[in-house]
C-alpha cells in the first residue's frame, strides 16, 4: 500500500477514535442537561443504543447507504461483505467504522428528544428502525449517490446527514410523546425543568469540541496537503464564537450569562460550521459560528414558546442551527478556495451562488421532511403497538432509572418512595 | 528513518496514548461501582498505583519481560538500558511506553479486588511486587521469548497477559480480603451493595471502549496495510454485541435490564475479543463479544453466589471472560485471513483446530495459576507482616477516604462521625 | 507535500487535540477542587474562555507572537492574515492551532487565582487582554524571535511561556482579589477549604496527562526520527515520579497521605519536566518529577502560611514547580543527547553548565516579572474601572453559579436561600 494511502487510514481511524468518543460527550451533555432520577438510564442507554446502532449498520445500514442501488436507497454490501468495492484508497474496514460512527452519532441525536419519558423498549425497537430505514437513507441521497448528491447538494461533514436527520428524528419523538409533566402550566407558561449537573454538561461540550475534530476534519479523508488542518481551524474559530455568541446574548437579552445557554452556543458553532468547514474562510467560519450562537438562543425560545419540551435542546442545537449550517455553505463558500489551498476536488463542486444556495435548501427540506416523517410514521405504530411509548404518570415521578432498569443512577442521594408515596 | 517506520512510530505512540486514557475510564468505572465514602480513595489511588507500576516497569518490569534471560524471564535492559535492542523497528522509547501502558492496565485490574477495604500501604506494596514479579513474568513467557510463546501460544493484545493476570490477582486479593462488611447474611443471601454513579460508570466503559482501539488496533505495532482498521472493526462489533446481549439476558432472566450489567456486557465484548481480534472474521467477532456479554452475566451471578465479593466485577469481566476471550482464539481464528488481508506474520501462527485450542488452554492455565498463587503468598505474607491488609470494621464503617487519606471525597455530601457514633 | 512533512503535520495536529483536550482536565481539576456553589461557573466559564482566547489569538496574538516586529513584539500576521510565512513545514493552519492551543491552556492556569470570588465580567475582560497583552509578549521574547530566545533561552515545550505566565498572572489576581471568605481566621491560622469532588479532581489530572503528550512530544514538531516517543516517556516517567514523591512526603510530614497532595504531585512532575523534556535522559527525568512533587507539597504550604489563598493550587503546581522546571534544564540537560538520537537542532542550543542555567534564570525572572507586572496593573485598572472585580460578600456566599449565572450547577443539590438568609 502507498505511503499516503497510510496516512490517509491513519487519519481516518483517529477521526474515527474522536467520533466515537463523542458518545462520551453527549453522555454528559444530556445526564448533565436531565434530572437525577433520570441519569443511569441515560447514560446506559448511550451505550446500549450505540451497541444497537453499530450492530444494525454492519448488517444492513452500510449497505443501504453505499450499496449498488438506485437514487433512493443501496441495495447491496450488507454485513460487511465486498465493502472494500466502495470509496477507494482507504481501507474498507477504516472507511466502514468512520461511516458507523457518523450513523451512532445521529442516533444520539435523534434520542435527545426521547429523553426523560420514553419507555426503554421504545429506545431499543427505535435504535433499529432509525438505523436501518432513515440514516441510511438521506446518508445514501447526499453521499451514497443519491438523488440529491447527483443534484449537487453538498455536505462537508454532515449539517444534513448526521445533525438534521437526527433533530428531525428528536421532533417527531417530541411531538408525539408530549411535553415532561410539570414542564408547562395550565395557564400556559413554562417552567424551566434544570438539568442535574452543569459540570457534566460543560465536560460533555468539552468532549464534544475535541470529537468533533474528528468529526470535521476527519472528513477531509486524508492528509493531503494538510487539509485538514485548515478544517480544524474554521471547527475551532466558530465553536469559540458561537460560545460568546450566546452567551452574550442571553446576558444582554434576559439579564443572565447562564451556563446551559453558553455551552448550547459552543456546539451551535460547531454544528453551524459542519456544512461548510472545507469550503469557507476563517473570518466566515467566525461569522458562522457567530450566528449559529445567536440562533440557537432564539431557537430554544421559540421552542420552549411553541410548547415543544426538547430537554436536551436538540431540535435548536442540531436542527435549527443545522439548517442554518447548511445554507451558510451556500453563502460564504469559496468556489476557488479549496484549489487554492490544495484540495482540488471541492473546486468542481461549487459554482457558489443561488444555484448552490437552491440546491441547500433542496437538501435541506427534502432530507428534514423524509427524517421526520418516517419517523413520526414509526414512532405512531411503535405508540400503538408498545400500548404506547411513554412510560406511565407514576413511573415518570419516580424516575427511569427505577422504573425502566431496576435502581438509581445515585443510590446514594435518591430513595425509592414506597409504593403510595410514589404515585 | 523510513517513512513507513515513523508512521508506525506515530500509530503505536497514539496507540499508547489510548491505552493510558484507559486509566481514567477504569478511575470512573471504579469510583462509580462503588460508594460515595470511598470515591476519593479510588479515584486517588488509580494515579499513584499508576506512578508505582511505571517507575517499577522502568526500573526492572520492562528487563523481567524482553531482556535476556532464560525461559521463565528475561535478565537484562533494566532502567531502559539498551532497550533498543528489543522490538526492531519501532523506536524504544515508543515500544517501551506501549509495553509500559499494558502493565499499568493489568495492575488497575489487579486493585478492583481490593476495592473498599484494602489498606493503603497494601495497595503501594502490592502495586510494587506485581509490577515486577507477576506481570512481567506472565508477559514474558508469552511475548518475550518465553516458553509459553515458544509453543505457539497466542494472544493478540492481552487476553491472557493483561486481563487473565489482572483478575487473577484479584481473584487472590478478594479471597484474602473476605466479602466487605453487609455483603452477605448471616442466612448465606446476598445484598447488593450498589455503586453509587452509574454516569461515571457508564462514561467510565465508554472511555474504556476509546482507549481499547489503543490497546488492540495499536498491538499491530504499525499501520502495514491499514490493518489495524480491520482490528479496530472487530473490536467495535464485540463490543456493541456484548453490551446488547448482556442486557437482553438480565432483561429477560432477571426482568430488570439493568445499567451495570449492561456497561459490563460492553466491558466483556472487548475483553473476548482482545486475544483475537486479529485473526477472525467480523462475523465472528459478533458472535464472540455476545457469547462474552452472556457469559459475564452468568459469571457475576456465579461469584455471588459462591460468596466471592467482587466490587468491581474484574473476575467476571476480566477473568471468566478473558479466559473465553482466549479459548475462542483457538474457535474461530482463520488461518489464511492474515494472509488475505495482507498481514503475513500472522498466517504463520496458525494452524487453528485442535493443536491450538490445547495451546491456548495450556496458556490459560499456566498464566492464571502463576498469577493467583504469587499473588495469594504475597499477600498472604503482607497479611502477616502488616497485620492485614484490611482496614478495621470501624475504618470501612466511615470509609477509606477519612481512614486512609485524612478527608472525604464529598466532603459536602458526607461528614466524619464523631468518634464514637463511627465504630 | 512531502511524505515526511505529511507526517509532521497528522502528529502535531494529534497534539493540538490533546493540549486541547487538558481544558477538559482543567474543568474537572477546577470544580473538583473548589465547593459545589460554584461548580457550574467554574465549568462554564473554562468554555467561553477558551472562546474568547481562541478569538483574540486569532485576532491579533498570533500576530504579536509570529509577526515581523521587534525584539519585544511581533506586528503582522493578524487575523490569519500571511499566517503561512512563519514556520515552515508544517501547513499553516496546524501550526496556527497548535499555538492557539498553548495561549488557552495559559489563561486557563491563570485564572486558578480567581476561583470562588471574582466577578463575571473580570473573566471576560482579563480573558481578552491576558490573550493580547500578556501571554504572546513572552512568547514572543522566548519562541518567536524576541530578545530572550536570541540570548539563547530554552523553553522546549512551555515551562515559562506557558506555565510560569499563567502562574504569575493568577498570582496578580489571588493577591489583588484577597483570600476567601472563611479561608484565615483572626488569629492568623487557617481553614482548609476542601474542593467537594476528588474523582473529578483524579479525572480532571489523568486528562491533564493525557494532553501533556501533546504538550510536550507535540512540541516536537513533527515525527523525525520518532523522538516523540522519548519525549513521551520523560513525561510518563516524571509524572510518575512526581506523584509518588508528593504523597509520600505528605504521608511522612503530615501523617496523611491525602489524595489533593498526590494529584498535585503528578501535575508537578509534568510541570518540571515540560523545560527539559527533550534534552535530559529518563533517568533525569525521574529525579526532575521527584523533586517536582516534593516541591510542590512545601511549595502549597508556604503559599498557605503567606495567606495567599490559592484555591486550585495554581501558583504551587504552575509558579514554583515551572520555575524548578526551567532551571533543572540547567543541570540536567546533556548537550549531545539531542544529537545521539538524531534530533539533530538540539545539539546546537546547548552548551550546558553555567551560562545555560544564567540564561534560564534571566528567563525566568524576565518573563515572570513581565506577567506579574501587567496583570497586576491590568487587574488594579480593572478594580477602580468595574467597582471591584470581587463579588459581594453576599454572593459569595450564595455562590457565583447563582450570582453570576443564575442557577446553581447542582440545582437538586443546592437551593437559593432567601434573601435574608443568604448574607
Amino acid at each position: 500500500m502507498e505511503t499516503q494511502v497510510l496516512m490517509d487510514n491513519l487519519w481516518v481511524m483517529l477521526g474515527t477514535i474522536l467520533v466515537f468518543f463523542m458518545l462520551g460527550g453527549f453522555i454528559l451533555l444530556e445526564a448533565g442537561s436531565t434530572r437525577m432520577k433520570n441519569a443511569g438510564h441515560i447514560a446506559g442507554k448511550t451505550i446500549f443504543t450505540a451497541g444497537i446502532g453499530a450492530l444494525v449498520f454492519w448488517a444492513v445500514g452500510y449497505g443501504f447507504i453505499y450499496g449498488e442501488g438506485n437514487a433512493f436507497i443501496g441495495l447491496s454490501n450488507f454485513f460487511y461483505g465486498d465493502a472494500s468495492t466502495v470509496e477507494e484508497g482507504l481501507t474498507p474496514a477504516v472507511d466502514f467504522m468512520f461511516q458507523m460512527m457518523f450513523a451512532l452519532v445521529s442516533l444520539t441525536i435523534a434520542f435527545g428528544g426521547f429523553a426523560e419519558r420514553a419507555k426503554l423498549s421504545a429506545y431499543v425497537i427505535f435504535a433499529v428502525l432509525f438505523s436501518a430505514l432513515i440514516y441510511p437513507v438521506v446518508a445514501h441521497w447526499i453521499w451514497g449517490g443519491g438523488w440529491l448528491g447527483e443534484h449537487g447538494k453538498q455536505d462537508f461533514a454532515g449539517s444534513t446527514v448526521v445533525h438534521l436527520t437526527g433533530a428531525m428524528a428528536a421532533l417527531a419523538a417530541t411531538v408525539i410523546l408530549k411535553p415532561r409533566i410539570g414542564k408547562y402550566n395550565k395557564n400556559g407558561s413554562s417552567n424551566e425543568i434544570a438539568g442535574h449537573n452543569q459540570v457534566y454538561t460543560a465536560l460533555g461540550v468539552l468532549i464534544l469540541w475535541v470529537g468533533w475534530f474528528g468529526f470535521n476534519a476527519g472528513s477531509t479523508f486524508g492528509v493531503a496537503d494538510g487539509f485538514f488542518g485548515f478544517v480544524g481551524l474554521n471547527t475551532q474559530l466558530a465553536a469559540a464564537a458561537g460560545a460568546i455568541a450566546a452567551m452574550f446574548i442571553a446576558w444582554v437579552v434576559s439579564g443572565k450569562a447562564d451556563v446551559p445557554t453558553t455551552l448550547n452556543g459552543a456546539l451551535a458553532g460547531l454544528v453551524a460550521i459542519t456544512a461548510s468547514c472545507g469550503f469557507v474562510e476563517p473570518w466566515a467560519a467566525v461569522v458562522i459560528g457567530l450566528v449559529g450562537g445567536l440562533i440557537v438562543f432564539y431557537s430554544m425560545k421559540f421552542f420552549d414558546k411553541a410548547k415543544i419540551d426538547d430537554p436536551i435542546f436538540a431540535l435548536s442545537v442540531h436542527g435549527t442551527v443545522g439548517i442554518w449550517g447548511t445554507l451558510s455553505n451556500g453563502l460564504f463558500a469559496v468556489p476557488s478556495l479549496s484549489t487554492d489551498i490544495g484540495w482540488g476536488q471541492a473546486g468542481l463542486f461549487y459554482g457558489g451562488g443561488f444555484t448552490q444556495l437552491g440546491v441547500q435548501i433542496l437538501g435541506v427540506a427534502a432530507s428534514g421532511v423524509y427524517a421526520f416523517v418516517i419517523s413520526f410514521i414509526i414512532l405512531k405504530v411503535m405508540d400503538k403497538a408498545l400500548g404506547g411509548i411513554r412510560v406511565t404518570e407514576e413511573e415518570e415521578i419516580i424516575g427511569l432509572d427505577l422504573s425502566e432498569h431496576g435502581s438509581y443512577g445515585y443510590p446514594e442521594s435518591l430513595s425509592a418512595p414506597n409504593e403510595k408515596a410514589g404515585a
